[in-house]
């Protein structure tokens, strides 16, 4: 696999241990020495990875968690860091998500995610664009 | 200087452009070889350099251009990548900004910027902790 897809397989990483509320898994694929950082959606910035995983564990352990899923995930691979950006699919409506990733000892690790409101949508959601009118006139 | 403060000179120079509509400065600080994006505050995803200096084209020649200014910006330098984390002033009221830059030429260049609502204030604009009462009963 090339980096593009090794970092979009740590996305994915990262809405799979959300969605199935997997601490464990949470944290395993957080960084360990480069820089920590979380802007869940409202909130201001959690800094250090124990803020971080503080803060999943409240999010993942309440039984009010939301679904989440990724869609239209994009990968931007400059040297040994990584962005991806991506909707998220909340209760019915999208949030769009900046993450960001790093490589350590050739493992992608997330160092940051931003989430926040959007009013677009994937591609995919998009109603087909109107057929072209075969009508000359 | 160190890098942190280099990226936060970029960054501060990122909301000079936008407060003074300065279109040739915004071009200038956004990379030049490193991928650009930027998800601002409600929109989708724009990629490309060339759709990112569209949009701030239009942004900052808008006579409703919002004034904003950047507060309580922290930075985290990974190798030759780094983020920003800041507040955003905008009409009294704020926003929470992750601005991502590469370093290209030796010269820190922005290469992503998402902005969203937050609940959160920088710390300056938080009341100070009640005093602790000198009474012991």
């Amino acid at each position: 696999m090339n980096d593009d897809d090794l970092v979009l397989q740590a996305n994915e990483s990262f809405y799979k241990a959300f969605s199935e509320r997997d601490i464990a898994a949470m944290e395993a694929l957080w960084a360990r020495r480069a820089p920590v950082a979380c802007i869940h959606p409202g909130w201001g910035a959690l800094v250090t990875r124990e803020a971080v995983m503080t803060s999943w564990q409240g999010i993942l352990s309440s039984t009010n968690a939301p679904k989440v899923t990724c869609r239209g995930a994009r990968a931007f691979v400059i040297g040994d860091v990584a962005f991806v950006i991506c909707f998220e699919m909340v209760e019915g409506g999208y949030l769009i998500a900046t993450n960001i990733f790093a490589r350590e000892d050739g493992i992608w690790r997330m160092t940051h995610h931003q989430a926040g409101p959007t009013n677009d949508a994937p591609p995919e959601e998009k109603p087909a664009p109107a057929k072209p009118s075969k009508t000359i006139h």
